[in-house]
């Protein structure tokens, strides 16, 4: 029988076949202990000299680190480990016999891994990191289908630029001259949830970034969501339980990967309990003067502030109503002062960073207009987003969050470019 | 309370509130008939001059189509039509009347709604189309996930042309020079699996496509999936679980939807109770011969050739093991006649044409490196994907599915421009 070797513990005492590579291999004179790994999980399997043909005891030394194979044999508890199995070798069936393998299982220097990451991705930590991450994504389909919202696919190729002109990456469309890539689908969500009242996309932007630190990729992952008749602080609300429900799921879905990553999971564990802490821009400038900080209201807020403001706390910080001076032209003005908006950034605990920024978003023609101009955005293109406002405009609201980061959160991985497959940054764009 | 119309049927009796648009409005003199919609839904709401106040008879008056609102009333079940409710009104609140709405409740022209996508969507079949594309995306993560496989994102920003270097977009990357725009993630997803076991990607990708057919976009989604150790007729019997898997979920979760775009449901439902038609290549151009088509061996199929083969047909047909000379270099040459290779288009009934293209890669490292020669590819860019079948090569397969063909099929869409929210086409890429 062919299993898996997620599926093994259901096949205790039963002859089956694993299909897989070889990571690592010990030998002891008559036996030889391979370590299997088949994409769902790494197995021992012990191969008895006494026990097997001379065709599989060859076989198992002649394997070689990352051959391919399939072995067959029999599932036994360890002896010592509760909840680990080991396979009890019959036979040896080889694949294909690797090259000398470039990659030892020793420490390398970043950029020849970057260089091999289309065989670095096999090594434990990143194959372990690449299911955290797939689990925050099922995470966030789960969360927003539960919640009613609909997937709405925001184009890449866009005439706009939604958080301005900076760092956008160009393209020559056809015969229609430039456009851009996206960096956001906010604007044409908010044009999608006039329809489907409650929409979010989730696909890659571009930034065209020239910083080089651990947080940065020119391409990645971002989820939009976005929602009619929401206002400022239910959509703090959502998502603090969106975070939850990542969170949640990482823990019940990964323990095996984040054990292998070594990740301390009783932060995560504390935080589900606990409410996330709330602060308006103003308390977090005052809170920061008195942690030391020499910030001037006004400024945003850099790596630094956020670690000093999240510092010892069990929970991520909301930090929320901003100076409108400082942020996009489609924030809400709060009513309570002309000067703040009704955003929010949330920063992770455990120097997690941003990971999501939100508003609620300006729904009065005049104003949007107003705001249009002042950037100087007026003319065709922002036409449609101004329609918005023009044609039964409703209050509404919604975040971005960055999936690199959170899954750099959530696995602990040191460096974000870790975290996506293929990562592309300043400097690299291959493999 | 505050409910969606989608939750309607559980409050039926009790007094509450929607949130949302007025789509039509029709009145009797002492009587106003509202259609809402809410995004979840649409909801007939009965306005009678003596039972509210002469506010909201008067509110009810001005509002205009499109013009967004709160209604409060009870849900009563519809005198003569089951299922159907109906909201008696007790109090509106206006949102925002909305200004001459410039689509109006009848037949416009194409270039005239593509203009105003961002107020077209909010029409009923726009609206359905996103909910059943939500419905097939949501079928297609489900899928992967009950078979155990882990999403693996793949790169948009690549050096690599994985169909050949025709109809792509180029970028110019920071100081590194030219990059293309993705076309499939399937090389990427190749390099994963071989870390993952089974993978999917599911995303943007890009084709500087100059044809204008109601088949062809720009920017479109596609899922790739891939799997170590699948090999061909495996690879085939999984893209069969996936359409029935899809084709059931839709009829399940959009019998709504459906019905609004007046779909017929018996071809899908009848679909689901049979195996899909295999032929070979082979086996196809002698059936369009004896159909009366001119067609020649080695020929690639058309269009009007994939409509003959499925004319009448209660399933989708698997075409497989098309001639080697006309596929991509990647695919595995079959062992019983090297001249063909061991891939597969599958092609949907109801003139749904080619959804899933899929093969087995070829996985000899000898052949490959042939095959990369011969199509002038050799060099740097292809070493890493090479490098796939020196370490631990494994035999697998996989396929690519177009998601708004999916979409139109399912859905009924007359053409593709409508499954996709903001459609890019040859030349349109606004709003």
């Amino acid at each position: 029988m062919n299993v898996r070797i997620s599926q093994i513990s259901s096949s205790v005492g039963e002859q089956v076949t694993i299909a897989g590579w070889l990571y690592n291999k010990r030998s002891s004179g008559k036996i030889v202990f391979l370590e299997l790994r088949d994409g769902s999980g790494f197995l021992q399997a012990i191969v008895s000299k006494s026990e097997v043909s001379e065709e599989t005891w060859a076989a198992a030394e002649s394997l070689t680190q990352e051959s391919s194979l399939k072995v067959t044999g029999t599932i036994v508890a360890h002896p010592k480990k509760e909840g680990v199995f080991e396979l009890q070798v019959a036979n040896i069936e080889v694949v294909h016999i690797a090259a000398e393998y470039p990659i030892a299982l020793k420490e390398h220097g970043p950029d020849f891994l970057l260089d091999k990451r289309h065989l670095w991705l096999r090594s434990k930590r990143q194959w372990a990191i690449q299911r955290v991450r797939d689990c925050v994504i099922d995470a966030i389909y789960d969360f927003f289908h539960q919640n009613d919202y609909v997937k709405v696919d925001t184009p890449i190729f866009t005439p706009n630029a939604c958080e301005g002109a900076t760092e956008l990456f160009s393209v020559e469309y056809l015969d229609e001259g430039e456009v851009f890539l996206s960096q956001s689908g906010q604007l044409y969500l908010e044009a999608a949830i006039m329809s489907v009242g409650r929409g979010f996309d989730f696909g890659p932007v571009f930034r065209a970034e020239k910083s080089k630190t651990r947080k940065h990729l020119t391409e990645f992952w971002m989820m939009d969501a976005e929602g009619a008749f929401i206002e400022h602080e239910e959509n703090m609300e959502q998502q603090e339980a969106l975070i939850k429900h990542i969170a949640k799921k990482c823990l019940e879905n990964c323990a095996t990967d984040l054990a292998l990553l070594e990740r301390d999971v009783e932060p995560l564990k504390k935080m589900l309990e606990l409410s996330f802490e709330k602060l308006t821009y103003t308390e977090a400038i005052e809170k920061l003067h008195t942690l030391g900080s020499e910030i001037t209201f006004g400024d945003d807020l850099g790596t630094e502030d956020e670690e000093l403001l999240t510092k010892d706390s069990p929970v991520p910080v909301f930090i929320h109503k901003w100076p409108k001076a400082i942020k996009p032209f489609y924030m809400k003005q709060d009513p309570e002062n002309p000067d703040l908006v009704l955003n929010n950034d949330l920063i992770g605990m455990e120097n997690a960073g941003e990971i999501i920024g939100g508003s609620q978003r300006e729904d009065d023609y005049e104003k949007m207009n107003a705001a249009i101009i002042k950037e100087g955005l007026e003319g065709p293109e922002y036409e449609w987003y101004l329609d918005l406002r023009k044609y039964g405009s409703v209050p509404h609201s919604g975040y971005g969050l960055g999936l690199e980061r959170v899954v750099r959160w959530m696995s602990g991985a040191h460096h974000i470019r870790e975290t996506i497959p293929f990562p592309r940054i300043i400097n690299r764009v291959k493999p």
